[in-house]
């Protein structure tokens, strides 16, 4: 599946996944060790698991993300624990110079923005060209709006947690906007399950729109 | 992937999976944000990642198994906490008549053994039958050895404790089985990542006889 | 804390704890800096928390309980996952002749009931002494309803998950009557949170009574 | 206890704590249903679960302490996911001028490090309070070296798995010095498990030079 673009340089690309909607199915319904009866019954377990908080099933569904987003989403992404994580190190590889800028930012104050974020990367990469500093000491110097890559492997009980915190509105616009691209993305590969939990969980819960 | 046999009347099924070898040395070279520079390279990567005690890129690989076993197996088993379970339950079906038989009983006490077990469900099956006791409860009469059946999803960081810990010859021989017959069905989908593990992990540790 | 008595043999005691009502806030408020403004205001931040679906705040408190139970119950609660478990084990020690027994039995049936029960209990002792069966083999023949014991410790959130599941009028009444002894036992030690707790997320979800 | 520095603004303190080494002994004694015997056959039993990897008696124990840091130390420690964590957040507080200064720079090296960051923190206040930029937003100029402060709740076996991988020569000098605090602390408290394990796990494993 092809990169999304998010924010200035980001982008979210789902990169592998197991356990579509059958095999969410199939796993609630090995408790009564039933079958599939079709998809209107299927729904209706769905909705009773989703309001009831049984998450088991939804753990058979997993998914691995390549994401990149700036340090500051970044912080805020890993607090989810239930997930794995790879990230590129900046103790081991060179800092590219991409950065957060914030698209509705007025010309002059966007040029002040721009010239900090050059001149941070200008001292990094000085202090390890010319000083020979370590690169883990020098990333001390660059801005917490730097760009990181990740790979995130995820299931989809931790992946609706995720989704119900950083869609909400309160949450901040730019960790938004990626859980709004990966909700889409999962609502096409495991439209009953994600149809669902959208309609059961995030709108009666009031927290898109 | 058809059923493997284990005990008298359990199994082991792979399900479903995902992220095979070159998942988890993709997920390992982020970190350089590199690329794999051939398999030589590729398992000394494996090897220094086991040998350090950095799972994470093991997390790339998920496998969900269809498992069949006695109930003491079972509840050794759901002490792994990094998985998902969902498992048939007896509040809500009815228990069939199969259960654990030790393979080196001699002839009379298995005759015992089994008059036990089948005089066990006679009597739930009449407590539910004639006496409408409910399941859950009827069930506290079956014996410890009788079967349950679970899907079981884990990655492959979490799979090579498992399998530490229970292809030890301290852990007792019937869960042993279906560890070695996991080991054996993840050797054969992963072999760079399951071979290097036993060679570096399970064989220098000496938990494999 | 004194053990209290559950079901005809078992109980619930409250061996230890860590992070009262005081450290659950003090964390809470670490997000902004700030210090508690008296009990008014920690109540409103508690049920924004509670409400919202904020749970770190409440894992610093912690409580390690001494719990004594039925097999079958015990199948229940160890599906929870974000816990630590040192469970007596039937390998090494011999069980003790104790079982469920429903309350609400029949005389005639509580005949049977017992009977099996100690015919069960017969067999394994036999075994063991007479044909030196191991005992890891030997607790097959043992019902589903002997008692177990275990250590559990557990944070608040975690707990809390629990109580929401455990206590519902859809949980096997033994367990939830668990439940309610430890909902009851931690609203002694931490009223805040727990009662608060129980007035936002398990009455109005409508899962007490 | 007293707060320890660490690198030049940063700490260490030891906030709350239970499960001392009788906590882990007595939980790793349930197996067996047998009680303590002495010191050195507690040390033997110790000894025992640390070398065959059973870590769950460990988890009895629990610590919160309050940590300040650098970013780049924090991103590394919130990478492990067994414990909890409550951080200020720069969303709702506003950042103190405190930043990571390495303790080996040369003088003249020190004064444009010095400011770089000064000049960091001027770009940021000024976004704020004369172009009312959103602090959530401008925190992405300030640069990595910033400090924070989490509390952070973690059990025994989880901080032993920190210790291995921090007390590491290979692990960034930098959350090394904190790594090797938080062990002096806790050989203090828990003198039994954790000179037990620095002895087995971390001088046998070649960890510590």
């Amino acid at each position: 599946m092809k990169k999304k673009t998010v924010l200035n340089s980001g982008y979210v690309e789902l990169v592998e996944w197991m356990g579509s909607d059958n095999a969410v199915i199939r796993n609630a319904r090995r408790c009564w060790k039933s079958q599939s009866k079709g998809t209107e019954s299927d729904l209706k377990l769905l909705k009773h698991l989703l309001r009831k908080g049984h998450k088991t099933p939804f753990e058979a569904a997993v998914f691995t993300f390549d994401i990149k987003c700036p340090l500051f989403v970044a912080r805020q992404w890993f607090r989810h624990r239930m997930a794995s994580y790879n990230e590129e190190s900046l103790r081991y590889s060179l800092a590219e110079r991409e950065y957060f800028i914030p698209d509705d930012l007025p010309a002059h104050l966007r040029e002040t923005w721009v010239e900090h974020h050059e001149e941070s990367f200008n001292l990094y990469e000085k202090m390890i060209a010319e000083h020979y500093m370590r690169r883990e000491i020098a990333r001390s110097i660059l801005p917490v709006g730097i760009y990181t890559s990740f790979y995130w492997t995820v299931n989809g009980s931790s992946l609706q947690n995720f989704l119900m915190l950083r869609t909400d509105r309160q949450a901040q616009k730019e960790i938004r906007e990626y859980a709004l691209v990966i909700l889409e993305l999962v609502k096409k590969i495991s439209p009953l399950c994600f149809r669902t939990f959208e309609e059961v969980v995030l709108q009666k819960g009031g927290i898109l729109s």
